[in-house]
């Protein structure tokens, strides 16, 4: 039997990530990680690896830092966690002792009730090697590929596979593409980009079955189309993993995955739980919110670590905060905090301000690419409250600026006169800065009021 | 004889920025902007005009915001304002008056006292169009060009030199190169990747003589060498204008401007000032600065157009915070805040964290650039001082992402927490975010101190 000070369950982002801070923090401890996957992927690549990645090897998630950080790699399952007795069972037989614990056991895909999604061929956006290997042999040899779900991850499959020379339709119940993060206008740019590479884009309806003998055959949808196809991949989002939070006697919120107080720790003493399988609830709205993250997972990771034996970071996770980035044909799409139909929902008085420029300038510079940006602001208290934008590659940490913004608590007037460093070939004129540029917009719209 | 509610001297980032503020925040005010210059130039776009942009004209500031904004735009020099009657006098004999005034009247280069700097070929970096393209037509005839100083315009302009196929050679009379915004170890990449390039780089020295008949020939440096040019570009920095704030009787600080007020008032009733002209302190050692940056210009710009006739944004200048980003040999370099060499100076305790990363994930993905980043941490507070990064083109908004950190004053613990928006295409992996783990690596070491 083997006795750790820490034992970490789960080798995702958040695992990982409360793994090393938990290390800087406690030098002197001794730290496990248990996962069950041979090799853990880095999950935000598994997209690519049907096309601009060469093998699904080329998404690992190197165990370099922990062998560098003297954080024990256990591959094995857990069985059984006794919280009394602090004791970890696993399949191989073997036990191992701990006196803190922390859950960092992720999320699965979530399976739609639709009639026939057990057949042959169809796959879902696993976080698991051998099955993304078959995945990809499968999909590599057939023609015709449906994506049930116009999420991030729906997308950029959709977006892999056209660049594959696959003939593709993307379905989205939903009315728009992007929906949880981006608002219409935007979900509409996506589709337009994805119609011009040849792909069947239908919003606002859902599947109504998959048929086919054993093996896949078409896509009959709720209206009475139907589509013939080879494959289908269903990304229709993710549940937490709960199921052993559950057999511990852990609290849980069935949908939203485990509850945590503000430093992460669970209703069990000395049990802790961080990322994906946690219940989260907003940065903004203080809603729960099914948003998950790496950049969420990490961030308490890094708490959950730094605190596991004392709070030593005294700052309570604040909420989750959606920060996305990708990139669709070509075209790099961006968004952090809350849409204006979030906003509506939420029953929020909001003020939007709008921008469009050029990321270089003058404009006639090689590379330039055309920004779009919207801002969103309370109304009432002037605080930024959500952006979104289309734009070349510089939106990625462009989003992350704003998210600092946000994170901060900034308001309209304090965005307004920032310093922000602009450079001919790197970014938009100092004059034509978008994010202060649709600050402005949105002052002047509740100013004129 | 004309009038105006607000009349602005200058018509570069700060002047302009200050007219559009002024009509945002005052609808139904008359504003005139006074330039002598025919045509407004991109002050920063300025040294590409020497090879990536084709001609001068492709570097014009627009005057098309001014007219949409219904600012009147006067070409026409002033001679003299009198402040107690309100009256501007212009070369071409017409008088303006005005109710409120703003001095954006900017920054000429410095003229080193070098014996021979008045010889023909001999440049400076003017905002002046007709200058540039004098200066560029014989630029394009020559082979041999020195430069001396190698701030970031300097560097620049020998980067567009290097790419017409010029032999360069670029002095700078401080110990490594960009030394007012970054440290010597980022300096030295920079002569690294100029000296592949093929120029000479020569650091440390002073130029002792401009020799020639009418027209320069040689360099002669302080320790006995010399070198054939048929050129010079000098690049020695700014000096604000502060003539006709003196003639006017306003008080000014010789050496590093326009005094003003934390509302960019100056000290005489109704006249404001903002950009290059002004004297700023550093918003974090709060000590004068010689910084003169489009940024900081447009912030006070901003402030001073919407607080001319009542404060309405309630925010003083917080003093002027240095962001830069530019791209050499197509590598970007970027720096905010203070440097490590600043901090000795200044007498300030602090910490460095470091981190070396690249800026997408997996790296073996198309398009990727290695990112080095350093953090200087006040060990005292904790706050974030300053950031350096060289990487690649999204090095431009991570570093606004720092200035944003730092205008907030972060702690490292904060930062620690943050989250952060990652995707594959566009960004570093979670896990190897630069930003966060330079954060840690700086807390690692006060931290096992």
């Amino acid at each position: 039997m083997k006795r750790f000070d820490v034992v970490i369950i789960g080798g995702g982002p958040g695992g990982v990530t409360t793994a090393l801070s938990a290390r800087n923090t406690y030098p002197e401890k001794s730290i496990a990680l248990i996962r069950k996957e041979k090799i853990a992927l880095i999950p935000c690549g598994i997209p690519y690896i049907f096309h601009s990645l060469k093998t699904v090897e080329d998404d690992i998630l190197p165990d370099k830092p922990l062998e560098k950080n003297q954080v024990e790699l256990i591959v094995d399952e857990v069985t059984d966690v006794n919280p009394v007795s602090k004791m970890i069972k696993l399949k191989s037989g073997e036990e191992v002792e701990y006196d803190k614990l922390v859950l960092a056991i992720g999320s699965k895909p979530f399976v739609p009730p639709i009639p026939g999604i057990d057949k042959d061929c169809v796959y879902f956006v696993k976080k698991d090697i051998e099955y993304l290997r078959n995945t990809k042999e499968c999909i590599d040899k057939v023609e015709r590929v449906a994506i049930i779900g116009g999420g991030f991850v729906g997308v950029e499959v959709a977006d892999e596979l056209l660049r594959k020379g696959k003939k593709v339709i993307l379905i989205e119940k939903l009315p728009s593409l992007l929906s949880l993060s981006m608002d219409e206008e935007f979900g509409n740019m996506v589709v337009e980009l994805m119609k011009e590479r040849g792909a069947e884009v239908i919003a606002g309806i859902s599947v109504k079955e998959i048929a086919g003998r054993e093996k896949v055959e078409k896509i009959v949808l709720e209206d009475g189309r139907e589509f013939p196809v080879d494959a289908v991949i269903v990304a229709a989002g993710y549940r937490p993993n709960i199921e052993l939070a559950e057999k511990m006697g852990i609290k849980v919120d069935r949908r939203f995955g485990i509850l945590v107080d503000e430093y992460m720790r669970t209703s069990i003493k000395d049990v802790f739980a961080a990322g994906d399988c946690t219940a989260k609830r907003h940065f903004l709205t203080g809603e729960y919110t099914k948003l998950m993250l790496a950049s969420t997972a990490m961030a308490q990771g890094r708490l959950a670590g730094s605190n596991l034996f004392e709070i030593k970071v005294i700052k309570e996770f604040p909420g989750a905060l959606g920060t996305f980035s990708t990139k669709i044909c070509d075209t790099a799409f961006a968004s952090v905090g809350i849409t204006e139909s979030d906003a509506k929902k939420a029953g929020i008085d909001y003020v939007v301000g709008t921008n469009e420029t050029v990321d270089r300038h003058p404009g006639s510079l090689p590379n330039t690419s055309k920004i779009f940006m919207k801002l969103i602001f309370a109304r009432y208290s002037h605080q930024l409250l959500g952006a979104q934008i289309k734009g070349g590659v510089s939106v990625g940490e462009m989003i992350n600026m704003l998210s600092v913004m946000i994170q901060n608590r900034m308001t309209d007037m304090e965005i307004d006169t920032l310093q922000i460093g602009t450079h001919p070939l790197l970014t938009s004129s100092p004059i034509a800065y978008p994010v202060i540029n649709a600050t402005v917009s949105a002052i002047m719209k509740w100013y004129k009021k």
